[in-house]
């Protein structure tokens, strides 16, 4: 896209008044290299950003933001920008995709439409046959850390969903290298904003949701599939399944998902001085993976998901059981950054060529 | 203690100011059969109880309550109780409880010091040597669920942690019952009372803990001993070990502790409709070892610690994880009532022939 | 009512799914006094209490509960109780209470379709021409502290809305007095669950509300005229009107409400020891008003909402500000129980001729 | 400061490891035209900023921030920035100023050592005798929407309390232009960040904050004189006093603080029609005298606290009372942002020719 290096990447955003899009447009307006010509928003097409988001009241600038709320259309869309990112529900961006990619539009899905690289997962998960099965051979989910390299020359990314992004990132490196089975027990606590903005429901009230831990999802929540795809291909380039048990949990709070693996070690410490030299080995194992990502983090410390609080960074630890049979690993990010619209942001950059932070530069509110 | 049967049962309580001690307060106040004749606050002696919470002001009656805080001193207190509650950090009461067993008093230890049958452990994991080691094999574990029948006739009985009976409630009917194998995965989360009202610490400032999860307590957390010994009762009636991986974390939340627990099944499921039939005997093993607990509840529905807030109440669930391998063990507690308070008080009810819900009537208040 | 001397009073409780219902059964199952009978449940008739409030599982016994959900049928409710106890919406009661009351069953209302004298006053703040406006006369205004003895002989009492328990709590002792001048700014700050269960919308979703602070109702909210008709009759016994401001705030918290209200002193502090002797002289006004209420406290401490949770008490204080000029008072109760729930029961005590106490006993569930 | 036009102004943070210390290196790093040179912390000299704040693990680079944490000495400070800030408790900056002055330093202090005009309020709000009391003269208040020329040339800017920011953004307008009495209500709703972080007491603990409302600081919180010192000069240019009733109030939450402000009008309304015309002329009055504001908005719809989280931006509203005799006027800010580092952002902007929103941009991180 050698536009980028003359002139501003026009982007176009699907589903602009959601709690993604809403990211979207926050760190896509302060980005460097970016405009945004075009928010689609199937609710609230014909009002302008600022009546459904007083916060964003005498916004933008024609450099970098065009306010107005249009309708979800793919020409429209393709006609004002050289990228469309979508941040939509399950089944509505896999109708429209063909067309951009024919206008040679570049799309970044932050949906599930495109993650899943077998055809027969969506009418099983997700309750729709796949329009374009096709384009999921394609389509390069848009983990950075993982598949750096074919994002950047890729025309549809799939972001991955929130917690498969803080699961991976928790187990990719150790995985990868064999220091842990690959039967794996994904337990994951979450802020309320994944819920989304819409959907209003007695769970999400606050009143019934503050004060409270409970967990859902059970027995398979529809981001089990990408954990497993992913994992499989970590472990075995695809060879041989692993076995991921996913418990999702909501916390009181907006913000976070709070990541906790556990894994059979390959080799148990049978006594301490291994179990201290294990939990080294697995930590520096995180290090060395993600030494070149600007955005991971591995600590000693054990993280908090406020560390992350409106930014695209991870921050990693590992553990080994007190009886040194497992290995316990950590993540925490921001569901709606580095779980949503940050990281698409970061694959944009990737595959725009723009440095892999510009608009994601800074760190949490905090507290 | 036939004197229950004439009068009221004199209870003094050792660390009344603390978070423990203001729970026993409110719910003994409202007990029918008992009269709190003794306050102990080391830090607030000489003060009155409504000094220490004004919310407690013009409170109490001759018949319940002497709203003096007085000092912590086994003489007076045996003097003024037929039983004591304790509710004080490790290693303040294990001082005390000869004196007072001598004296005839029955006492109910809410902290650690006599929870471990074994000496050894509390140099190991309470950084003391134990000054009363024979009164370990007195000691009887205080979860009635569990040990019922000994507790009431034990004088001198030491309450869980909030911690282990959450994990011990959802793990015990189905390790016992040998559908499990003894490797468990605890997952907890637990609000943040937990920490108690005088340790001020970054980590429980309202800015710092609100709106973040984290993990803390690895390698091993001084609540592993107390699961490791019971369930190795529940499993092989303490003949050989189990290993338990457990991993405490805090919630943005004042009560509740929620367990994930996580076993092999002895027999895995190799089939959907196996599968099915496993999870039927996990939730009917539940209920069959609960059927007479009233404090106990299972439900299909997964739980909300919301349901127990200031309640003795548990409420348990069990899933079999989607691979079919792994049971997936719920509960619910509010670990000041069913975790810490409420526990003594069905204690204190067994051990005076009362009805076991005796001053623990009523539901969560809610929402 | 003579049959609460030889028997339980029977009581059915219309809305009992609501946030309100749920109250009255949480207390009423407690009531030493009490059976109830008949819950009515619009939304909900047909399935059992637990199937909506789970935390409700295994509840209740004949002697205290029917936990069946059934119809807002008036034929039937006359039939099984002689007390009715309404928590609905505005505008559901009135169409009902003619027929209970002709039944000579005794009504308690929690809504607002009784408080108000003045039948105009209906349709202009709540969009409805009243049905039975000869009611009005006769229905008693249910604030214990204000009218307990037209309470005790009532057969319609109408319980207050929680913004003008609050307020009027703080303001009676001192406008009665004719220490404040007529002109009144209350300042509310309240809890969520005042928006109730069933009204899911934006502004109450988890992620809206948590992290925030706003005002709403203005200029005119519906409970303004409440607060109108008593201040006038504690001011000058409904001869002259009195001017409220009223900014009700919402709080990201569940329950209680936090009223500060602002009056001129009739005369001014001029100096620093007028200033002195003058909050001493509010106090004691407080002090003296309250004498006899077992709900109500003042305390020289500003007084907190965590001090009521889940309880029918109230803690007042009184402060003259820094300029000698103005009466500051302050109040907080609970604005489902106090302001709801509580305040029913406490009519009902008075009706039936309890203990004013009776069911409402204890304190806040701390912290 | 023409060196800002050549190259980066160097930028030293006296209190860098407080909450404000931390907003002021969020927001600097960011500042296209700052290098944050020096990072003072009485309390942690010698650490790195990331062994006290995790979430800044691996930030900065040399040229935008030097984290390590050194000595609060003013020599080394003036030797390394051209522009020292302070984010300290009272009393702390006043000490150090002067040699920083001398030294050709340009200062901009967060605290309240410099806000006062008057050296006799010292010893009176803050309990100290002012050590160069020749400077309060000098100083500016650094409100920019009020000072902005005076701040543009200062050499000493005192940034204004959180409290009086909220208070006279939302008085200003009307209170200038005389459409109300100078005797205003000032009832602030605040979040608890702005507590600190060090001062680790009772009342910011989780436990006891969460779920809590209350009220502080009467009968005279130290930011009371600011806003009268402020509200004098806006009404009478400082001629004749205004009677300012200041009620602080606690909420539970991180940030932002919520404004309602009330004063007669000084012509009322007398009938609807009338108060309707009102309304627009304080909406109006207010808008004009923001016009020139990047940070201020005023708005038809009551503001929300959220819309402010993290940004340097207010909202304000107006509105008559339903009698129409009196003004109730609105504002939200994050306390932390335009209540302190934001603010002193601003200031630093203005004295030294950058663009008012430099290192400001962005809006709230929202949900």
């Amino acid at each position: 896209m050698p536009k980028a290096l003359l002139d501003k990447v026009t982007v176009a955003i699907g589903g602009a008044t959601g709690y993604g899009g809403v990211e979207l447009i926050r760190l896509l307006s302060r980005h460097p290299g970016v405009r945004v010509t075009y928010l689609a928003s199937a609710s609230s097409a014909g009002k302008r950003l600022e009546e459904v988001y007083p916060h964003l009241a005498e916004y933008g600038s024609p450099e970098t933001l065009d306010s107005r709320l249009q309708a979800l259309e793919p020409k429209a869309m393709a006609e004002a920008a050289q990228v469309v990112m979508f941040a939509l529900p399950a089944g509505k961006s896999a109708a429209i995709v063909p067309a951009l990619l024919k206008a040679d539009v570049k799309v970044i899905d932050g949906g599930p439409d495109f993650r899943l690289h077998d055809p027969a997962a969506y009418p099983r998960w997700y309750k729709f046959d796949h329009p374009a099965p096709e384009l999921l051979k394609e389509a390069v989910y848009g983990l950075p850390e993982l598949h750096g390299e074919k994002i950047s020359t890729a025309s549809l990314v799939a972001a991955p969903g929130c917690y498969p992004t803080g699961a991976l990132l928790a187990i990719a490196p150790v995985l990868k290298s064999g220091l842990i089975k690959p039967q794996i027990i994904v337990d994951s606590k979450s802020g309320i904003s994944g819920a989304g903005r819409t959907a209003l429901s007695l769970p999400y009230h606050f009143t019934e949701a503050t004060e409270d831990v409970s967990a859902y999802g059970l027995p398979a929540h529809r981001h089990l599939p990408e954990m497993q795809q992913e994992a499989s291909l970590l472990h075995s380039g695809g060879k041989s399944e692993t076995a991921i048990t996913f418990t999702p949990h909501l916390m009181p709070m907006v913000r976070g998902i709070f990541t906790t693996a556990y894994a059979d070690l390959a080799e148990p410490a049978t006594d301490n001085s291994e179990l201290s030299t294990l939990n080294s080995q697995l930590t520096d194992c995180m290090k060395q993976f993600y030494a070149g990502s600007p955005f991971v983090h591995v600590s000693e410390q054990l993280p908090h998901t406020k560390w992350t609080a409106g930014t695209n960074h991870a921050f990693l630890s590992a553990r080994v059981s007190a009886d040194g049979s497992k290995a316990i690993l950590f993540s925490v990010i921001d569901n709606l950054v580095k779980g949503l619209a940050g990281q698409m942001v970061q694959c944009l950059n990737l595959m725009c060529g723009f440095s892999e932070t510009a608009g994601l530069e800074g760190r949490a509110v905090y507290p």
